[in-house]
């Protein structure tokens, strides 16, 4: 069903930045707007708003009766064969698009941004994301609920499966990367969650921020851990970093404290008000300061909410300021090509007098395991 | 690793599209041309191709290490807070684009197409979808290979739960359909099969072409069983359609026959040279022949392979020719809303002489179950 009070926040937003119609077309914003579950996959399907609250399904034929299920009365529905154009140009013409422009989701596929610019070439075609942000990007208390309970079930496995490792290497066993991300999962399903992702990285493969878990077996040495799930489709996301076997490179611990410091210094400045590129910045200077500024190869977070990466990010280049409601990661790191990395990650929100994390504090000095 | 055979198939099919250079960006794509398993998500991350053969890795910092290790050696890595735009501009001046034309995956997120229209204006941006369809449209031995066991193993998955469902509604057991949803996946699973979606729809349900599967239980009546896995990222993908108790609407027979014969008469027109519009046409004219027209909503079939849906489709406006090694399904149907359902679906190629099925004969006329 269309959730009016989201259209209503969403035609405002529209005004603000003088677009004429918005296309929802990507899982996340379907879902918010309409509650709609399918995308049209290789096939033009949307949800057009005009600024006026009007809304219209633009979609295949065979997602007619979904969509009138789910409550929508304007639809136009197109033909395999015929393709969108007709449909495209009845917007144009019924709603006088002509001479205006149209906001698409970026996470939308780029065969519909390709159907917007032949059949629609008198209507500015400009990016929908900086707009959605604006609105999807302030969550309501019954979607911070269901993030807090995300974030508690992913602080909750990651001790869990601290536990096992460290009985696993304790008793001599051997662990390959696979085989941790496996318990990661598990422990996640067992409290109710669904994961979404994992990375463990050990040794040189911690110094990737996107290592793809294989079957390199673990330490001694640096370990990381990502991984999140979702609770009732609202995202977790946590980083931790451990030592599998006592500490023989000492720089391992002082990249640790430079890492967990920046965190603090960003998760201590976030607060309404604040520019996500000033908390950027808080973390970034402390790694700047320790000189390892030119390993600290990502911006400081990104927003998280039904989706896993969305604005409004943690970024050098984000001069909005901070809102209630807004839902991002700190996740500083320092990352030393074939030696290791550490990433520290934690979910934060902003409330009217400040922040508030969704994880349990991260501990100050690197965690031995398996000694 | 660069697959060099496929790139001279691809720099062919470009001059032959007279495109300056191709983005592949969508992770069908980068795999097929260079063994990448990663995509940029809302990041910009492609492999520029040049008309020349030259190749050329544009992605966010934290993917360099990645792209280094799968051999990519010219490589534009762009940090978050400066974004992609610079990278894009050089490519556009050191490639000399500047008048000619950027082809972009269709399936890649549109934000990549927003940062060419930005970054590019003196650049015209197409579709690519057909110019990469051209050539990934072709498989080779070693995709059918994969392809003949991917069908294989639905075809056995299909015969395992007939068997476990006829016993089950002997028995008077009710089952949903998220159940038997459970029951194609163990056992495609079972058989080593990574199962990728199913949909399973009962009575009414069955008249939805792309239903989700939910908790409504089973029959009496017609069910409709839509599913598929991947071997070696290769795809399969078959719908069957059966009947639980006797039936009792004398047009469930008659839909299912009209719908079996449509199958046939687009498999048998199937082969090297015959246009895709053509195939659609056969199976198409069986059932507006049979007076039931407006009820088949959508195309004949799509290709697939390393993607579950992909061009070249079976469908009107299509006028390719079909050339050995094409691989599409042929999945005619019939919807009467609220009463019930049939589509019939097989996947099939074409070879030098004719064309062939992935899959095992569709029953001439609808089986019952739990009788």
């Amino acid at each position: 069903m269309l959730r009016s009070d989201r259209l209503a926040r969403l035609v405002e937003a529209m005004a603000q930045a003088d677009v004429s119609a918005y296309i929802a077309a990507s899982a996340p914003s379907l879902r918010w707007l309409h509650g709609l579950a399918e995308t049209g996959g290789s096939r033009f399907l949307g949800l057009a708003v005009h600024r006026s609250g009007a809304v219209r399904f633009i979609g295949p034929a065979l997602s007619g009766d979904q969509a009138r299920r789910a409550g929508v009365s304007d639809l136009d529905l197109w033909q395999d064969g015929i393709g969108v154009g007709p449909a495209l140009r009845r917007l144009t013409d019924e709603w006088g698009l002509e001479g205006g422009s149209i906001a698409l989701d970026d996470d939308a596929p780029s065969v519909m941004a390709f159907d917007l610019l032949e059949s629609c070439p008198g209507v500015g075609l400009v990016r929908g994301l900086g707009l959605r942000s604006r609105v999807m990007g302030i969550k309501d208390a019954k979607e911070i609920d269901l993030m807090v309970q995300a974030g508690r079930i992913a602080d909750e496995a990651y001790l869990a499966v601290l536990a096992r490792l460290d009985g696993e290497f304790r008793a001599g066993r051997a662990l390959t990367e696979r085989a941790v991300g496996e318990m990661l999962w598990e422990e996640m399903e067992a409290r109710g969650g669904t994961p979404t992702f994992h990375i463990v990285g050990t040794g040189p493969g911690s110094a990737e921020p996107h290592h793809h878990s294989g079957e390199d077996e673990i330490g001694p040495g640096v370990l990381l851990l990502d991984f999140g799930c979702t609770v009732g489709g609202y995202h977790s996301d946590i980083t931790r970093v451990v030592h599998v076997g006592p500490v023989t490179d000492p720089e391992v611990d002082s990249v640790y404290k430079v890492v967990h410091q920046a965190q603090q210094a960003a998760a201590n400045l976030a607060g309404p008000g604040v520019r996500f590129q000033d908390v950027d910045r808080a973390a970034r200077s402390v790694i700047e300061a320790a000189g390892y500024g030119t390993f600290f190869t990502h911006r400081t977070g990104h927003g998280i909410g039904s989706t896993g990466h969305e604005p409004p990010h943690v970024v050098s280049d984000n001069i909005e300021a901070m809102a209630p409601g807004n839902c991002f990661s700190i996740e500083p790191g320092i990352y030393l090509p074939g030696r290791f990395g550490v990433r520290l990650e934690n979910l934060h929100r902003v409330t009217p007098d400040g922040a508030a994390s969704f994880n349990a504090s991260i501990e100050p000095a690197i965690r031995i395991l398996g000694v």
